[in-house]
């Protein structure tokens, strides 16, 4: 470890910082003059560095006590990197394919050298945007999601383990309270983060903050957020948080990790391929209409949750005469039974899913943090109306979210 | 602090103990030929001193590392002391009125000093079986679930105070792990710890193991029981945990406190009200056939549901304004609004209620530990009518709760 006490490391102290680790020297190898340092954070919080060097190569991302996109005047406590790192490790081992290696973690500096994910991959926000098909995309995110939850949860771990590792999540109450804001809060009240594409959307933003039902809504979901400690949930599960190849899926970004409802995570993939497919008109031109793009989208869509369900419910099953504390074997013993419990667990997922998936969408209109997929549509008239359909959309999937038996019938529910 | 590592007291060395232990020595003055000392404790799993001097008296209980009932062979955390101290101070802040002050924790001799609550106190199930009427036991016990369960939720509470104590009370996992193996288990599984009126209610513990309906429901309140962290509840609030004269109601032995669902509490008193209900015509003679007693349970256990909403929702409005993180007042600053959101949560919370009383009844029959309001009925075919008669009722409770709009109507839905 190179600094015992918490210092911003700019690309000169990163060197130093380099050679002073171990881990870390022996990835890039010896020859510090062909080192190759790039600054690359784009998201909203870190800083983040690719390192290249003769020998190999990973990237260092540390948090500072503020918000970055925002500055020093929203602090936020820099311990997030450790329960990132924490995540890394803990969904890293139960689906390395989809999770970055992490080399080294250093608490005192906040930082993590983790797997650089060298090009092509691209974060799948902007390949969706672009209009690129992920052939793997569902399949690879169903299994991550699958393996995470199902995995972190008492269908497959006992109460003791469970509550030991639900404590230690606790202590990431700073990122627990800015989701809450963010998501389950801000966009219902008068909030001076909030933002949206004026003046176009006024109404629909008052109509947001007036709306009974959907306040009654978004209440019932924050109260799950804040106090069901169902699973390990990755806690900001969109898609700037995957990082893709044609053949490759990465999850990245889990420093909003906690023990929450797994339906947190599933929704808010879901409800960022609604809020791609939704902004698909605002990037169609004379050369592409994006038609066969949007079908593709609405596929991806259908295809995530029922390889979800599919992988979650197949691991349930294999996992049925095991230490779960959740059904007992000696209890749910018997074929028929066994269907019952899952069917109404998976029904209960799955309208968590559609509400969670909805508040995320209605956040990134509303809220603070909007998303590239509709901020690149550069003509603010038709950038409102992309928004509009998605909010819409949104508002009816939180408040009838348990009409809908299969995700079908919720992309059938898409005005044509 | 008189000895630093653990050893079982007994009535000799607890006198060394109290010699040592300031506090203690202060309370009951300095003339040890006068002070007397009986172990009184009837319960499963501690040993209690009463200790009485010339100058005042308290209580001693000190937890084993074992169920006292069982013995050796089930062996129990002695820690559970910790969170039980701590538990009865946070409940004691919040309501003096019914909680007993406690003088002194030992966190090494897993032992607590805490008022002596001096006779008539006696243990309210047996007031029960005994046919004594209490006239502010709804009144009572209704301020103490109130206070309790609305200042330690997130009604109340930031999400940065929750998760500190959430975190903290998951340490007592050991009593949750007994709770959701005697409650949410056992009962519907064949076990060695099981037992009931035989032969005459052989079926019934049958019928329960083979009831496909009733183990969807009971899973889904083991979830909620695992994962909800709404409140610090009691965790064991049935008739046994609470000592009565005619007009002061205490609460005493939260040993298996913890961030839990509110229904928890709230239906363990309700349901072992119902119990003592179903009892009493075992309890009936030529002197008293109990008819009169009947209606008081069923009127105490109707008042006591509807105080608890009227004292709960009060507070509720008291604090709209405040910290509390689920209903920001920013966004629920409407009357109208205020109203829907309070008729939601008090009717979700009613059915919680009615499905955890269900459980705990259920519990009670054909589980391992059983209520003294049955086995003091000496004739096994009368008990056994009284339990069947209960264990139909809590059977009904639980699959179809969620039809009962108010706890008048799950009243007049016992047979006549």
């Amino acid at each position: 470890m190179a600094f015992s006490e918490f210092r911003p490391l700019d690309e000169k102290s990163l060197i130093e910082y380099i050679k002073a680790t171990h881990v870390l020297f022996n990835k890039v190898g010896n020859n510090y003059d062909k080192l190759k340092i790039k600054e690359v954070g784009d998201g909203n919080l870190n800083f983040v560095y690719i390192v290249v060097g003769s020998a190999g190569s990973f990237v260092i991302k540390q948090a500072l006590p503020y918000i970055r996109c925002i500055g020093e005047s929203w602090p936020m406590t820099k311990e997030r990197a450790y329960f990132e790192a924490l995540a890394l490790k803990v969904h890293g081992q139960l689906c390395p394919e989809h999770v970055p290696e992490v080399y080294h973690f250093d608490r005192a500096m906040s930082l993590i050298g983790m797997r650089y994910l060298e090009p092509p991959h691209i974060i799948l926000r902007k390949g969706l945007i672009a209009g690129i098909k992920y052939p793997y995309l569902a399949e690879h995110i169903s299994t991550y999601m699958s393996k995470t939850l199902f995995h972190t949860s008492l269908l497959y771990r006992t109460t003791t383990e469970h509550k030991r590792d639900v404590a230690e999540f606790c202590g990431n109450v700073e990122l627990c309270r800015l989701t809450e804001q963010v998501i389950f809060s801000d966009p219902y009240k008068v909030s001076q983060y909030n933002h949206w594409t004026s003046p176009y959307l006024d109404r629909d933003a008052e109509a947001v903050r007036e709306d009974n039902v959907l306040k009654l809504e978004i209440a019932e979901l924050k109260s799950k957020f804040c106090e069901r400690a169902q699973a390990l949930i990755h806690g900001d599960l969109h898609t700037g948080s995957v990082m893709v190849t044609s053949d490759s899926t990465q999850v990245i970004d889990p420093e909003f990790a906690f023990y929450g409802p797994m339906g947190f995570d599933v929704g808010a993939f879901i409800g960022n391929l609604f809020l791609a497919y939704f902004a698909q008109d605002g990037h169609a031109d004379s050369f592409d209409d994006r038609k066969s793009y949007k079908e593709w989208l609405l596929r991806m869509t259908e295809d995530t949750w029922n390889l979800f369900h599919k992988k979650f419910t197949a691991f349930w099953d294999e996992h049925k005469d095991g230490p779960g504390e959740a059904y007992l074997p000696a209890i749910y013993n018997n074929p028929e039974l066994q269907q019952l419990v899952q069917k109404k667990f998976m029904k209960d997922l799955f309208h968590d899913t559609l509400g969670f998936g909805a508040a995320k969408m209605i956040r990134r209109i509303v809220g603070v943090a909007h998303v590239e997929d509709f901020e690149s549509i550069k003509d603010n008239s038709k950038r409102a109306e992309c928004e509009r359909k998605a909010l819409d959309f949104a508002k009816l999937l939180l408040k009838e979210r348990r009409r809908f038996q299969s995700i079908n019938e919720v992309v059938s529910a898409i005005p044509a």
